[in-house]
């Protein structure tokens, strides 16, 4: 059996972050993985069947290595009435956009279904958001011949990672878009990306994969430089002709709106561009996700589907601005040939 | 007339961040100077004569070039109201402490005088924090030989102090430790020192020190990569023998509280240890600054003296739990050894 895959092996040091809903597409993960970089699905609120379509279609395009992105299941909420009365706020938008609320239900986005379907898919790479799997599944993932990574934000959740079996550590700064990987949304932390890898590279020995933020192939080299083995870019490529992000979406990253956390869309805590949706909900959003994702999803989808940027996420992380429209494979090597110059420019210490 | 100090001309591109209210002294911004770094003296809070004297006894103790950081005035506070039912809601707390609050009164910190002292002075750096001064006083200092360092949290302050004449910017993370150099507080913005520098350097073309979450040689040398100068560190060296840190602040220090944003002992925005006078009052603390500094003085100045670290504000940046008790002289020298070190680590992107 071949042994795992290990980061070190990339022709460049360049992950591309999986953004769920959306933004990744089996085009995308094959494109960046094609340029030595790697690419990544995101499994979450895929159906199994989907998810198993979207591997296949990666590996029709490239032979490379790739990576596979799961949310770990939540608990369900225990604030219902708070779920209630957060719906009861959210009525004018479900008239507004001429749909009904969704149902705010739990359920674990397909989790075994989707582990077995890993299984046997033996990607090279499984991925976790949202908290940190058992270690007898990291087992049964390396002996499929998966890597294991595992989302962090502190130096606690990358000792608890480390002792679950983990091969390498996403190191998820607050400046990143999207959710949080934050394993406890009721205390999702604050730490920048350069202070996480400082306290995680202090705290555990395993390679750290820096995620949050990034947009230049400066700060490739910066987190190099900071003891990371890569770099993980996410809203850097949602500009990319390969992305699946929307239109309204892709129009709202060429503003210069700020970027925010809230919990308004989901119930969970993310980073976005601060719209109208966010202003008047984000002080009233529970911590309770997926009912509340599920709650907002109709308006979401009729609020994206009408090229409305004030009704639905528009996730974007703290250096949007620097993204271009590009195809993904020129952005890799963009990336790569920025952090060499920045490192020859470097002036000694 | 010698050409203005740039950063280039450190052997070491390490800045000692100036640290108002006691932990900066003359004896730490003389072993940084001395040790090829750029110590700072903190001018907020002081006297214009005891800065003159604190000027003086640097120059007793090295040669070296310093730095003297002011604070820029802000308006008077239009939110009077606020600020008396905020002291309403500290009469516990004076009474806890045995002392009476404050006279929540604006002042400008001796502002002219303190300008008139640093063009006699002549020092090497005036850095600046709270705001931009105008052309007309850059120039001034300019006269006077001094560079100017503007502290900058966003590309937009950072394009208002490149056009006010400033020599090179101080780029504070959220991450920092102490008070937001914002210009305006009402909007202290949240971008994490690694998104920060891509968007400065992208925006402006000038010298960079990097500020917020640094402690360990492996972020000086990420910030080097991404493009900055020099790297400010300001926590790392509140545990040297140097430092004027309380005895009650250093125990916090070596403690593991998580740090928070407040404006609870000030009324402007600050990273802290999270204690209880943060928890109690944050949420109801206006913003209005220096009145709700001088308010609460007396109950923080009695709480530090009793050794109390739930009675002040515990500054401290996000990687505060890598500060080491070490002379300053050392500090430098081991940053920079590290910094090298990371350097040769790198992998090649």
């Amino acid at each position: 059996m071949s042994p795992r895959f290990s980061v070190d092996r990339l022709e460049h040091p360049i992950v591309q972050a999986p953004m769920g809903g959306g933004p990744s597409t089996p085009a995308l993960a094959a494109a960046v993985s094609a340029a030595g970089g790697l690419g990544f699905l995101a499994a979450g609120y895929r159906t199994p069947e989907a998810a198993r379509e979207d591997i296949r279609e990666v590996r029709m395009r490239t032979e490379r290595p790739f990576g596979v992105n799961l949310f770990v299941p939540s608990p369900p909420s225990d604030v219902a009435e708070r779920v209630e009365r957060y719906a009861q706020g959210l009525r004018a938008e479900a008239e507004r956009y001429g749909v009904a609320l969704g149902d705010p239900r739990h359920d674990d986005d397909g989790w075994r279904d989707k582990l077995t379907l890993l299984a046997e898919e033996r990607v090279a790479v499984v991925s976790f958001t949202f908290g940190c799997p058992e270690a007898a599944l990291v087992e049964e993932l390396h002996r499929a011949g998966s890597a294991v990574w595992v989302t962090v934000t502190t130096a606690t959740e990358a000792a608890i990672a480390a002792r679950a079996g983990a091969d390498a550590l996403i190191v998820q700064g607050v400046e990143a878009g999207g959710h949080r990987g934050s394993f406890d949304d009721r205390a999702p932390g604050d730490l920048g990306l350069l202070a996480l890898l400082q306290l995680v590279a202090d705290t555990v020995d395993l390679p750290l994969v820096a995620a949050g933020g990034l947009a230049h192939g400066r700060a490739l080299a910066a987190v190099l430089a900071a003891g990371a083995d890569a770099a993980a870019f996410g809203t850097a490529f949602m500009l990319t002709p390969e992305a699946g992000t929307s239109p309204a979406h892709r129009a709202a990253l060429a503003g210069d709106a700020g970027t925010a956390l809230t919990r308004a869309f989901t119930g969970r805590t993310a980073r976005g561009l601060v719209n109208r949706f966010m202003r008047e909900h984000g002080a009233h959003a529970p911590s309770a996700y997926p009912e509340v994702h599920h709650l907002t999803a109709p308006v979401r989808t009729a609020a994206r589907s009408a090229g409305d940027p004030d009704g639905f996420h528009l996730w974007a992380g703290q250096a949007y601005g620097l993204a271009e429209e590009l195809p993904a494979a020129e952005l890799v090597e963009r990336l790569a040939r920025e952090a060499r110059e920045a490192i020859r420019r470097m002036p000694s210490p």
